[in-house]
């Protein structure tokens, strides 16, 4: 089935050379209309926004406008494939803001892998866009590039970070609700200790984190502990082969200090998480873990264990980042609601806040949840505008 | 007129916010679409690509897109606005190549006006775009930044100086035939030595120039003299005042070395060219050029010389950037055509010889020039398809 998709999806996208194009919004018709539209009539939108850069949102297309932009260093299963290859996908996350959000995503690859380049990058072409949705980039630089951009006047959000924590912990709340054990009871494994598995184990532990510290924000909602493991293991306090980041995390999950590989770690947790490759979750391991066990395998296109397999283990409740099967678990689901809300409020950052109202609504969308349905369907009618709603409701409160 | 026209131009802007969108060429319908265009398919578009970095045209937008970069620091006769400000205007631009051209156009404005971070950032952005439009960029930064920019895989092509440049020389042979005087006899005053005055000087001499030197190139159509004029008074070679670029201009121009002011030195030329600022060149100054005088007053909105003030001056031929009156001489009868055939030929670099080919069959297509009428309306039909298999063809015989 997966190979006719791909052979399919390359007709279409020669066919077609892309998935989007640039659409007028006004014809230009006659020298009036050009007159109105560019010189000289332009120049009084130019003028106005001199006394106001404000306007600029409102007299341009800026303010419907994000950015995805991406080095091409971790592109989906791919790894580091540089800009030019990872510019279909960056299109598809254009196409998906058109199709969810009804905004306009213009995608951008670049030609560094320097964190310090892509900071400078992305400061730069700022004043273009109403905000930055980061993509594909690889961990650690991912961490530094998204500190190095906090205070640039308009958000900038690295979707396989904060994307993944948000509709996992979603998940992850519906899950626990099935199972019937309470959330902040939950052991649970992070397998894949890059952008995505770091990012979503400060969001189920509720950290702040910086580059080399991690703190606890108060009231925020957690399950008991996170083990996030690597290729050499868990992550503890001081084990080496961890960069800062690692590090910071190490210091403050794990509680048990717990060392060894994934299948040693694994036993008796209430749920794994995979955020890594294919097949690195076998069914002992899920024979291993605790009863009621939860699987998320989010690897794509292969995940780190196949549903079924899983299922066969035992766990109760299993999900994937694919669409053949239920419980799909998609970044698709979240970022969608993030823009449109950036675009419709005119946000300047995107606070934790307002990444836990975006993951608790699509939690909460689900009314009834069951072992096949934790997650709303990526096509929930008018999923991003409730996303969007309740991140403005934050806005305003603050 | 033109007040009305800022205020319903703003009227407009705000209403609509903005020109342009991104829309989809293909719709997200369900989740087998979503899995072509997306994940898992858009993989194997990808991993094409890997193999091919040339992919990257055919299988994205990329082939059909330009990206319209400026610095905000000359902006139309605004001046320096900063990025914010330059949007409209920039927006505008890529308004024209989708209704002229029907490529896309994205609008980038940049936070910096150094030229070596400008150049920096379009090395970065190059693998998104099959081509760059530099846009507003001030001289003689823009000089330093197209240098720089010489050989990065795909063409940049600064409007204001090679636009701009083009449709004089095209607008500049067909006035020659109306006055029924050879182009190589012409004496021409250039008012303004800026981007767009010094790329006309070259045009017009047939010049090729680096950062400190100007050398004839061989075959090239030229007129007889040009003497370039800036706020202080005529380049000539030794003059005070002079950056590295206006210095090379003034060893190979003004042949007579003349010294002094406008008024000075515009005395028994063939023609003036405005390209600088309102109401610079007076009536007087029009008497006393040669019989039957061409004048193009380009500066916008108002002109060096109101057109019916220059025709009152004794001039047989004059022309503006302005809808308003005959012969409007504006960038966007060339750069649509270019991007056309950057686009469809995949160029790599726009040559001097496109360049030429390109003002050429803007000229031919009038076949009987009048005093009204030296060069083609903007929407003569299907003038950027004419100009783009005009340059194409040389592209096949290089």
């Amino acid at each position: 089935m997966v190979k006719n998709v791909y052979k399919e999806a390359l007709r279409i996208h020669k066919k077609n050379k892309g998935k989007i194009k640039i659409e007028a919004i006004l014809p230009v018709k006659n020298k009036y209309t050009l007159a109105l539209l560019y010189t000289p009539g332009v120049a009084e939108a130019s003028r106005q926004i001199v006394k106001n850069k404000k306007l600029s949102y409102d007299l341009t297309w800026r303010g419907k406008t994000i950015a995805i932009i991406s080095d091409g260093s971790a592109v989906l299963g791919l790894g580091n494939i540089g800009p030019e290859a990872a510019l279909p996908v960056i299109e598809g996350k254009a196409l998906l803001l058109r199709e969810f959000a009804g905004i306009n995503g213009v995608p951008i690859v670049v030609n560094t892998q320097d964190p310090s380049e892509i900071i400078q990058f992305v400061k730069n072409i700022a004043p273009s866009f109403a905000g930055i949705n980061l993509e594909d980039i690889t961990a650690p630089g991912c961490f530094q590039i998204e500190e190095g951009l906090q205070d640039i006047g308009i958000p900038v959000f690295h979707d396989d970070q904060h994307g993944t924590a948000i509709v996992v912990a979603a998940a992850l709340k519906n899950a626990a609700k099935v199972v019937n054990k309470p959330y902040g009871s939950l052991r649970v494994v992070i397998v894949g200790a890059g952008a995505a598995g770091l990012a979503t184990t400060r969001m189920l532990l509720g950290l702040n984190c910086s580059a080399d510290t991690c703190e606890v924000i108060p009231g925020h909602s957690r399950v008991k502990d996170v083990i996030v493991v690597d290729k050499n293991g868990a992550l503890y306090s001081g084990r080496e082969h961890q960069n800062i980041y690692k590090q910071a995390i190490a210091g403050i999950s794990n509680k048990q200090k717990l060392q060894g590989s994934l299948s040693e770690v694994i036993k008796e947790a209430d749920a794994v998480i995979g955020v890594s490759g294919p097949n690195l979750i076998t069914k002992s391991m899920v024979k291993s873990m605790a009863k009621d066990a939860i699987v998320f395998a989010m690897a794509n296109p292969v995940p780190e264990i196949m549903p079924e397999i899983a299922k066969e283990a035992g766990a109760a409740i299993v999900a994937s980042g694919r669409s053949d099967f239920p419980n799909q678990i998609n970044n698709a689901l979240a970022f969608p609601g993030i823009f449109l809300a950036v675009t419709k409020g005119h946000l300047t950052i995107i606070t934790q806040e307002m990444k836990d109202v975006a993951s608790n609504t699509l939690a909460d969308l689900i009314k009834n949840p069951t072992s096949t349905n934790i997650i709303p369907d990526i096509f929930y009618p008018h999923l991003a505008e409730q996303i969007a709603n309740a991140i403005l409701k934050v806005k305003t409160r603050t």
